[in-house]
């Protein structure tokens, strides 16, 4: 019975997530037009567009960590902020069907083996709530080795789930 | 002295932000290449990015302040989250240079009216702080008005500041 109730409130919560997707991402105005995205596509607009977020925030993380920037207390937990808490939105990032839309380069295998793949997605949420943690303390020392964590957990999962470049 | 250090600073944190950009948003693939994208097209790509996510957690909300899908608190409150987090972020989304970036659908008054558009992006921010607090409080009566207002909040500003799609 709970079950039942659940999956209902489940299936209700993905029509509204769909019909939200199609309108917010666009989705309307294609809407009577022949080359209308799919819905496949809108939900890989989304999945890569949380990448980018991502990407757009570690990146000066990766710069400081690196030595390649000065450190900068403020702007390392902000952007660490930021990364931890986008990193805790990927997991919708990757619904059944998702696989075949426009420009992914995610790869099938997420797919077909999700207990992998779900695996390191937990390790870079806890990789990166640590580094968000590391740089609220606002201690180089402890911000650099928790950055270097991250951003292998990153490369760990794109280096095993993601087409190259 | 002070201004001249923080003049210092932020043209350290800009130039770290820049080379983040280039490096986490694919521009190091193209670092050779004849066809490679300008700092603007980068900057665009995230600003672009971060709506993206905005609507896409904002559209379920949407739905279910317009009685098109059914009120989950829980969702909700994610979402309202969600939707307050990333808006925060957005003013870093339109600096200098990035008017003339691929894609863009920013109209140039953002800068050349730049009190205006920060007036309605503040304005923005309090009504997603405001959603995620009425959403928080579980209560259906409290979130749908909210969650007007805040959609009412993303129209003005595009309205004004952003072309038609």
């Amino acid at each position: 019975m709970f079950n039942g109730m659940k999956r209902t409130a489940m299936r209700q919560r993905t029509a509204a997530m769909a019909a939200g997707l199609l309108v917010g991402l666009g989705g309307a105005a294609y809407s009577v037009a022949a080359d209308a995205p799919s819905m496949g596509d809108l939900q890989v607009k989304y999945r890569q567009a949380m990448y980018t977020v991502m990407a757009g925030n570690f990146a000066p993380l990766g710069a400081m960590a690196a030595g390649k920037a000065p450190f900068d207390a403020k702007e390392a937990q902000k952007r660490a902020d930021r990364v931890a808490f986008v990193s805790n939105m990927l997991n919708e990032g990757f619904p059944p069907g998702s696989d075949k839309g426009k420009g992914t380069r995610a790869k099938p295998e997420i797919w077909t083996n999700r207990a992998e793949f779900d695996r390191l997605m937990q390790d870079l949420q806890k990789q990166t709530a640590a580094l968000a943690a590391a740089a609220k303390t606002g201690d180089e020392a402890k911000f650099k080795p928790a950055a270097a964590a991250a951003g292998k957990a990153c490369k760990t999962c794109h280096d095993k789930f993601k087409t190259e470049d």
